[in-house]
């Protein structure tokens, strides 16, 4: 990697919109290495000549580096509201960065991008771990000219990684959001993963990775993602949109054999299917499930408790009342464990896990207040 | 059908053990129709000569007729200790049946059983609702002389079963246990087994459901035992036995690319999907879970208000404090909309659903009050 100077770095500053950045070689926690790592990254607003107003966005799995409409990229944001102008993330203010993950698919290298060779990486990706993109985004950072986040936020698979970042370089994150997740995966986060992936490797389509340009792993990537939609949403919401009722013109009992119409719920995630497999690679998928499975901020470096205790960021904990695959007791768990008195902020919203992207504003002020931002 | 008498059924009945009983061509709801249907069964104890001491038990979406051991089949059963002698359903008072349900595989006709030609029906087996099961089991019912049950009981989808049987056959069921069971599918009972329909319909092996007597879909069949189990049990149950411990000897993290090492609960699902797959019919697991997504016992009826508010047995409705799957809220929902006041019995068990099957015994005591057994 080359050194690059905080001033050098700010003169060079990209005015907003969807950049890229090499990093160089990268070995990864459990033995890959890939011998060229380019990150995708979106800003918004100015860094400052001190480079002291700088905030990380990090997205969840199937996130992107379009965490909200920019003059540059004026399509809405999947955090459209939280980030902007006069914003909770006020980016009159703040110079905000998101990188897509190592192993994403919205333009950060993974599965699908070429090796030197000029072919898909496919199965020779290497296993990636929060821990690895973590240390990818400290290279942009280094890159960006950025010595110190004024603030980490994330939710979800974003939560594990402000918390990462958090641990890792102390030095370098003033303030950490972590919303809507623990210190570590879950047994139960690991079952439903693991059904998921088994579901993408199951496809014919898959062959083993290497599925690249032939026929993609549809089938196996929708009931993937129909299963983490499930896990994403809450039971009194979704049986209140739908309860057993019949799609519109199908009807689920209309057939003597295997019956053609669906449930409204089926219609809706297959929908939910099809939007996903359409923008979504299945390995990036897969290799950022993994990653999020492999979410342990205490491996390799003590007891969680003294991990935790040692966090110099100031936290701000988030958590959804009804989410019921990143439990709020798991945040209340990582509250208690880091320094001093934190509150677990909660969002009170019926939709279960989701709510950290649709509700966040409940929360907004206390953002603020917490993170100084 | 032939037309028994109860003298006539009680002088020919078995003597305990595995029996099964033609009951003719049987006409399904959705315009279905078999030529000849058996059904297997089990008894345990003596039916009177009134044949007023009959007792129907009906199992779970993967149960079979094995409810308890016997003289006859040693082997214990999936509710062992409930039905027998001395238990709460006590044998040597009671004649216990327990079919299996049509489109089973445990020895009713079901999707691997064979056609007139020899020819197993596979995807040719009609769509089956829980509807259809309740009137084959009456027939079953006439062939053995027992023209209304003191109590029909069943957990889960053996739950659903009671239930349709008091509204299809007021006059034949005294009494009912609906148990871990509300009075229709919901959304989210629906969504997660359609992830499951959809699993093993994309294994290469299923073929649309005519794969006998080729390889078996057991990659398919796996993950949705997976996910089923996943939602049989309870969040703490699955963290508290295995949070994101390893399985000894292997390495979730041990390999640069694709990792090999399990995680304990990965191991666990593994296990829990090989014992189902080697035990069970692909084709059933299908058949079923559309029947029972399919339950909604007002369908046709009226309003389930009108529908509940008019059943004349006596309702024992049972939940299980940690079920995630069939929340508690929905037997209250059911109790509610039942004639006179029904507490529903709570099952103070940690592990989810499955605390139907292993923690019984907590109102048994209830059961045999309630029902008068």
């Amino acid at each position: 990697m080359t050194a690059i100077t905080a001033q050098h770095a700010a003169t060079a500053l990209p005015e907003g919109g969807l950049h890229t950045q090499r990093i160089g070689a990268l070995d990864f926690e459990t033995g890959g290495h890939l011998p060229e790592v380019e990150l995708a990254y979106e800003t918004w607003g100015t860094l400052n000549a001190e480079a002291s107003n700088a905030v990380l966005v990090l997205h969840a799995l199937t996130g992107s580096t379009h965490v909200a409409s920019s003059t540059a990229i004026t399509e809405e944001g999947w955090w459209e509201g939280v980030v902007g102008p006069g914003c909770a993330i006020d980016t009159d203010r703040w110079f905000v960065v998101a990188p897509n993950v190592v192993g994403g698919c919205y333009g950060t290298t993974g599965p699908s991008s070429l090796d030197p060779e000029g072919i898909p990486w496919g199965s020779r990706f290497p296993f990636t771990t929060i821990r690895d993109s973590v240390h990818a985004e400290a290279r942009l950072a280094d890159a960006l000219g950025i010595s110190r986040w004024h603030a980490v936020v994330g939710g979800s698979m974003g939560g594990a990684r402000a918390l990462e970042w958090a641990a890792t370089y102390p030095e370098r994150v003033a303030g950490m959001a972590v919303i809507a997740c623990g210190a570590h995966s879950t047994a139960e986060q690991i079952a439903f993963a693991q059904a998921q992936i088994q579901a993408i490797t199951l496809d014919a389509n898959f062959r083993g990775g290497d599925y690249y340009p032939g026929p993609t792993p549809d089938g196996g990537l929708g009931i993937a993602r129909k299963i983490a939609h499930i896990t994403y949403r809450s039971q009194p919401d979704m049986d209140g949109r739908f309860g057993r009722g019949a799609q519109p013109e199908e009807d689920p009992f209309g057939q003597p054999l295997r019956r053609q119409g669906r449930y409204q719920v089926e219609s809706y995630l297959d929908y939910q299917a099809a939007k996903l497999v359409k923008r979504f690679d299945a390995n990036s998928y897969l290799v950022l499930t993994e990653a999020l499975m492999s979410h342990d901020v205490s491996r390799g470096r003590g007891t969680e408790a003294e991990v935790l205790a040692a966090i110099t960021a100031t936290p701000f904990i988030t958590a959804v009342e009804s989410d019921r695959l990143y439990f709020p007791g798991q945040s209340q768990e990582l509250a208690r464990q880091l320094p001093g008195e934190n509150p677990v902020y909660m969002i009170d919203s019926p939709v279960g896990h989701d709510g950290f992207l649709t509700d966040l504003d409940q929360v907004a002020a206390d953002l603020k207040r917490v993170l100084g931002l």
